[in-house]
């Protein structure tokens, strides 16, 4: 099975405390890497947990809050300094370009690659980017101003070749490729051995959810929907559900409502207010709702 | 004696690694913090050394490279949230406005204070900032883009009073502050006691002098002479100092020549390429010329 993995760079709100940097993640997916959002020091993270600059493909951005993308101006600046080529795509808000187009004056357009921006749709699901591998779609979520969740998901793959039954029957190398699309093979006496003998089942489709920021939102069920792994904020504890209300943020419990209506596999919450130095009450609050939830951390990889 | 303390926040060079942030410091001058330059992190590394954002009083950048600013959005955000009133004056070269302005239509006008942009002259050393107690000079060094160095000096502080021949002489004490001042005391009987037996020796006045990023520039030496405490950029080792001249850094030699011709106390050097993973050949270098030198490390204080 391809890689699929997640890694959290950043799991705070916005303002930083020591335990926890501003927002920020990677989905490495078949050996690319996809950075959502990008809070402040998201490079120096990147350093810390041994991400490859090389590798990074594509930049999605939530929205426009701070501490989601203040990030951005130092990543790019070392990405140039690196002498990437690659034209780097960023998916946000179009008015992403207010801070990117002063940055790139701010370069005086020394910048070694080309960056991209292209607008998401604030208003509805869309599909976003689409390679042989992967599908990422972008849907809107519920906060104070335009702000999207994003889902990725791998494709369905090819079924696998069974090695010793191409041996048994002599299989030429050529005919592989027909097999794996779904061919039968006719032996010399005109025997057909139909496609799934000589094949096993493909690796199941695997999808992860990215839920921030967001007030408790039942809308983007649908959107989330028996994935592998939701990623869902939970800024604040019960206690603070009218607080939650007013900022258009999630306590732990409704990150868990979501994730038991949207039957996901794994939750993952974070996003927490810096008011709290201690996160068990967090974790205790949505495991009474959806059992199998894990704190975010910087540093923690989730393999899906 | 009143403290006066520089914490290194981050002595890195333009590309973080996992050992150094980007440059920023903290002088503690009285219990107020001046901030020299503002990396990417610097807010971070504030909360992880314990410094007070409510200290914070002005912000002093060098130039406008990324490595010195890209921190500036985050912290400025920040000082916002927690409700900072106070004005906040930073001292850069003019165009740091090319940065800021776009910041603050990105904040949308919403910060609880006001910025004050004061412009550096590149040209020649000037008192930029003076209250009770300190002065603050700019002096320009000697990189790719224009840059200034900085020397905060103590103000000479007044003869410290000595509180047995107050109460010996029995001494008023609305008579204190004449005294502080330089005045003699007269008694009753008409005698004449002489402010040199009242007082003790005034504290001696320390400075502090931050040169980053700077190739070798004897030039800057009157402006540093006799510092109790130099920060000098050391980018590279004596193997490139071709490199060094090319790219307008100096070596730790060159930073050890600098301490050496201008009579300091100490020498603190930084600003390490992020080539060097261990530093020994540095200080190595250095000490050769000036043995009182140590190297900079994030959280590490000087006290003066």
């Amino acid at each position: 099975m391809n890689r699929f993995q997640i890694t959290i760079l950043g799991c705070g709100s916005a303002i930083p405390t020591t335990m926890h940097n501003p927002p920020s993640q990677l989905v490495d997916l078949n050996e690319k890497l996809f950075m959502i959002d990008c809070g402040e020091g998201t490079q120096i993270q990147m350093r810390k947990f041994k991400a490859r600059m090389g590798k990074l493909h594509s930049l999605f951005i939530s929205h426009l809050h701070g501490d989601h993308i203040f990030g951005l101006p130092g990543l790019l600046s070392t990405l140039s300094m690196l002498g990437r080529t690659a034209d780097l795509n960023i998916y946000a808000h179009k008015e992403i370009s207010l801070m990117i187009k002063p940055f790139l004056i701010y370069m005086g357009n020394h910048m070694s690659f080309k960056i991209n921006l292209i607008p998401l749709n604030p208003e509805r699901e869309e599909l976003i980017f689409e390679n042989r591998s992967i599908r990422i779609f972008s849907f809107p979520l519920k906060h104070r101003i335009a702000t999207n969740g994003f889902l990725f998901e791998e494709k369905e793959s090819a079924r696998h070749i069974i090695r010793e039954m191409i041996d048994f029957y002599k299989i030429p190398l050529t005919e592989i490729p027909n097999i794996k699309e779904g061919a039968d093979f006719i032996t010399e006496e005109g025997i057909v051995i139909p496609h799934n003998r000589l094949t096993s089942a493909a690796s199941p489709s695997r999808r992860y959810a990215y839920c921030s920021d967001t007030a408790y939102a039942p809308e983007i069920i649908p959107f989330i929907r028996n994935v592998e792994l939701l990623y869902h904020e939970a800024t604040f504890a019960e206690s603070e559900l009218e607080r939650a209300g007013e900022t258009y943020h999630s306590t732990a419990r409704q990150a868990a409502e979501i994730a038991k209506a949207a039957e996901v596999k794994q939750l993952v919450i974070g996003h927490y207010s810096s008011r709290y130095n201690e996160l068990g009450l967090l974790l205790k609050e949505a495991i009474a709702v959806f059992p199998n939830t894990e704190l975010a951390s910087e540093g923690k990889v989730f393999d899906l």
